[in-house]
């Protein structure tokens, strides 16, 4: 599985490593990492524009992540937690069916 | 700053939520982090590659985050570090100068 | 502020590093690393004796992180969270004061 | 599995939930949480008082971090680096064997 030490391939080696390979391989995730950090970097823009125009950004990221869920367990989930947040006396409790 | 209840400038609102804009919002961040996972995992599939033709990829994570450190700077820390390991005995001591 | 270079104290030195401070603040980092790790440990047992008795663990940790926030600021956030979403459609849309 | 509806328990329920129970849970992870956050705030402590006495704190942790591995396991790894960053140019290469 090695793909090392392929003098034979006229892959100029350093200690047994293809240093054209080793390089190509950096090279291409620095690449996608600097496109990774452009859009890490717009999104936080993005936020900071809906901050501009008064959104609560906090909630905003709060609604992107519900919308990831399906929305019949997060009902449900929701529905659990009432539960128990009125078992702790934490809000006001619905009533007894 | 807010830039709720707008009913003037047309646009429909919900509790004086301007609904077009928020959906605007929501969806451009959506459309953004859809993009990341992509080369998050365009990044992951390269590490995979590497792994592949023989590479260890921890090393190469290591390999990437040291090019991104300046090179005096981590010469520095290493020798920093290398003091360390000798007074604790964690390596060979090097020779007293 | 260098604490090193302390031969005058009669702490054997290694390159000038206190061999004996740097193994005792080692040491006592270790320690206290380690007491961390059982409490981990402590309450992730807790978590599974509790999921033991039929609790829902995700929600438990829901109810541990809503009891940190300040009720008035949790029941402000939840409203304004209400909001958006009937403004998205995601929830039912409660009757317009 | 479910513990809920222990009514012929006498333990007091709010919707099925044994409320004493879910209490005494959420108690025994906030009293472990709150044990946690002060070693957590000890180790903070310890690490600035090392700085205070002149060693580097960044440092302080990588040697930390170290030891937990295996020292043939670290001396390994440390060559593979060697050799890739070599292959890059990134330190003076060693004499070919």
């Amino acid at each position: 599985m090695e793909a090392f030490g392929r003098k034979e391939t006229g892959e100029e080696t350093v200690h047994g490593i293809a240093r054209n390979q080793l390089r190509a391989f950096i090279e291409r995730i620095e690449r996608l990492e600097e496109e990774k950090k452009t859009l890490v970097d717009d999104i936080k823009d993005v936020y900071g524009e809906a901050k501009g125009m008064g959104f609560d950004t906090k909630i905003l990221r709060k609604v992107i992540s519900l919308r990831k869920q399906d929305q019949d367990e997060r009902m449900e989930q929701e529905a659990i937690l009432d539960t128990y947040l009125q078992a702790l006396g934490m809000v006001p409790a619905a009533e007894e069916a």
